[in-house]
């Protein structure tokens, strides 16, 4: 591989690095500074105590840290975790993610903000930090349990929920669905009717509302969402452990995707592993169908190419998308944009090494997956 | 990659490139010429309109298309699609056939003729432009429902079906049956009852017949295939958005395998992506399972390689055939052809160039994969 | 590849080479000459005849035999087949054991005794072949089997099983259920209550006992494996054609693994193929899940690389293990060793080359996977 990449013009590759990305699916940093233990159990998905017999920084991720985030806290690739945390304590949060968020070069961020987003710098604190826009994605499970919270009959919940959900997106730019999370994807796809979803919200309601699992009241989420029109994102596949895999192939969404075909609003399949050719598949099918690899990407370090490559299999190229979905620590985001470009050198550098692209088609997938289809899915204009 | 080429013995690749292929499961190409939208609703399997803010031409098999096809017209390699169907349009659909399946390297077809048959050509209209044999492949379902536009009363239609699959294959070398598009494969595998035929076909033929998608009859029709004694096709995994993957997965055929093992009649998993780890398996295990990536490898492009190497793993090197799936435009033909030819070349030279494999055993594997084995299964001679 | 190879330290190719591993989940050897025909049949997973119109020589496992084994028994790499059976036959069964274990370079071995195990060398019989430490993995079911073909009452199991266990595993390292094989994975979690396990009892030994289907009764075993406290295996994925392959995904074992959670007792993951990726996914999640892609590696020769590569994207490199699942032939058992190794050196030296990982980094995960998570989650000392 390394070959390869030699045998690209230089031009090439740093176009592929200089790129300003979109991330249309990224929640925000953390503000405050890290235990190692707090910093451990941030960059796993795993929700459990982490090990005495092991730590994270064994794996791809912590690999990947140690190797691509050292460089820009001003240490050598490759150095211990110990000397990683110290240098990243005496720096202190505000650097670290001033210095991890600039070197990751995006352009755009759409951020998710519905999930532990107090702990984490919102839209604008994220836009305050980078200097670039900075729009926000807003979680419907998040509205609806907001809705519940500040006290709501059973009968009233949907209308409630539709003003709730209208105001708070006035000026997002997206909508996601975690309804893997919730009750998995192979729920009946319609529609639920008025009186089912008055049925569920009254045993939800009555029971205190709080974290919402109840699959007609997560449908009725995801069809009030289509209504509102915004670009919908759905979990998919890996993440921590509350979401049961088996539920979580996007091919249970089929039923979903061509009832929500004829609404015209772009379905945004996320993360995705190790389901990616399942969802290369669906985008390759359904006009409606997008998908990205992030997550996996980060999660994968120097195994992202594979990813990346099985992504660029079937989809069109103008069903693809970039996201790093980082979390808490600024690592995750450098990490997310950093691994996704050196892949994409790779992959497409290979193809064209093989002789069977020109460099110009590479170029030009290598922008429409990082900026121009969510520029154009988004309408984020540039 | 290309410096594992490069090591190889140019007689290696040579012979590969030139060998005379089988292609087990085809259909026609089209004789008409394409205007630039139906020949871009002809390079992708979805038959959704082509949204307007995209091309089909962007994605691995458009750029295979005019990095492959183009220089077989005439035209530099990486032309522009408007380039490269003035050039088309120009030379006629006639001669682009004749250029383009010429070039493709095919020894002997086995045409699939169930499907739009009248839009395309048949087997003697592929022998006639390719100037080799071309014998015919019947779709199971295409005869039922041709029976019941005969006409016919529920209760004769077990032995019309079989009289009229009789006939229709007197000179067939297989049979193929798209259970997968019509009802999943995740049917009861056992024959159904004479009784159980008689009812389902009530209801069908009752009203008014057309497409068939009962599974007591889609059961009924492989197993008075399997009678019928020819090899057996199945669609499995990729295909135009009509198929849920879900449920195309070879493994659900696991009970069919085992009742039909009896019989001795090869089935032949056709297409398989992304499932193609599955067929392998089945292929391991089973002495009358046989698989190909056909379609897959046309589809993924500059990624065919990826696709061929994971059908290498675990089904005895016996057990895998060559296909194109090619429909429609010439250009489906030589693409699969081509692109499996380096395929081939790169993964079994990757073997030998790694020290793993002898030059000796990857040309015999080429062989058996690309000629022999479909001589075998179908008793084509040669 | 190779070239990737070539530019590694020298050093670090040999001393994967050398390493002295722990083979977790292994099979005796068999002891007795083998006929062309039994040797074919013990070299792959089918338990069908063989075929007349093919050999398993010609598969990935056929080729590697051919290739590394062959030498040394003082052959040429890439001999015939016939060739190496003469050469197999003239030193015998013992001097071909002592010579292919001896190569393995395994430091210990873990020897599951439960599945043709009069045909095979024990524990006390490999550690006198190699010299090293043999333990054993006590099959659940066999000493299930076992009790009811003692003499059992219904009311009596329970109990009758639990007394031996204990008295079949007191120098024990681990247990293994082949729950895969025998219901699917995709059982009721929980632990069966005493009055069901009486029940199924019941009806299994008044129908003779023999080989044990009924899920009720491997949930208590499982169970009762649980309580027993020894690390726990799991046949998932590739096996012979007994195993429902659709019902063998790991991901299917999330009940049972959150259940198991509070006990503390590793559950370890073998084989996996073609599921490594949601193995590795489980891993991730939860602290008690281990895995392995032992057999698969064998079976898939030169594309072994590719499974241990993907073996190694999300879970943290402590919770992966080395296993060869050899059984029979001694060419399995080194195989599984020697392919893991080269395997092993292309991904992680490919991750150094590419610049990804420090060679300590490599070094040190390769030592961990080979030998250092299997000490310590069985105990092993050194």
């Amino acid at each position: 591989m390394s070959g390869e990449l030699d045998l690209m013009p230089a031009g090439f590759v740093r176009a592929i690095d200089e790129m300003a990305l979109v991330d249309h699916h990224v929640h925000g940093v953390t503000s405050h500074d890290l235990s190692r233990r707090a910093f451990e159990e941030l960059i796993t998905e795993s929700d459990r105590p982490v090990p005495s017999w092991m730590t994270p920084f064994d794996s791809q991720v912590g690999h990947a840290i140690l190797r691509h985030c050292a460089p820009v806290l001003g240490l050598d690739p490759h150095c211990t975790p110990e000397e990683y945390l110290a240098r990243r304590a005496r720096l202190g949060a505000d650097e670290v993610n001033r210095l991890l968020l600039g070197a990751g070069g995006i352009g755009h961020f759409l951020v998710e903000t519905g999930y532990r987003g107090e702990e984490l710098l919102g839209p604008s604190g994220m836009a305050e930090v980078t200097g670039v826009p900075a729009d926000e994605v807003v979680r419907l499970e998040a509205v609806a349990e907001q809705v519940a919270a500040d006290g709501c009959g059973a009968g009233a919940f949907a209308d409630r929920f539709a003003e709730a959900l209208w105001e708070r997106t006035r000026t997002a730019r997206g909508l996601k669905s975690i309804a893997a999370y919730r009750c998995g994807l192979d729920f009946d796809p319609a529609p639920p009717t008025r009186e089912e979803v008055t049925e569920a919200a009254g045993h939800w309601l009555s029971a205190g509302g709080g974290r919402l699992s109840d699959p007609v009241l997560l449908r009725h989420l995801i069809w009030t969402g289509l209504e509102r029109g915004l670009p919908l994102q759905f979990h998919i596949g890996f993440g921590d452990p509350d979401v049961d895999l088996r539920r979580s192939d996007p091919l249970l969404l089929r039923g979903l995707i061509e009832l929500a075909e004829p609404t015209g609003v772009p379905l945004l399949l996320l993360h995705c592993y190790p389901y990616q050719r399942h969802a290369g598949l669906l985008a390759h099918a359904y006009p409606n169908v997008f998908f990205d690899v992030g997550l996996g990407v980060s999660y994968t370090g120097a195994r992202a190419v594979a990813l990346v490559a099985e992504s660029l299999e079937v989809a069109p190229f103008a069903k693809l998308l970039f996201s790093s979905d980082g979390f808490g620590p600024a690592e995750l985001h450098h990490l997310g944009a950093l691994l996704w470009r050196r892949a994409m050198a790779r992959v497409l550098g290979g193809f064209v090494a093989e002789g069977e692209w020109s460099v110009e088609q590479a170029m030009r997938v290598a922008w429409m997956v990082g900026a121009e289809n969510a520029r154009r899915v988004y309408d984020l204009g540039g």
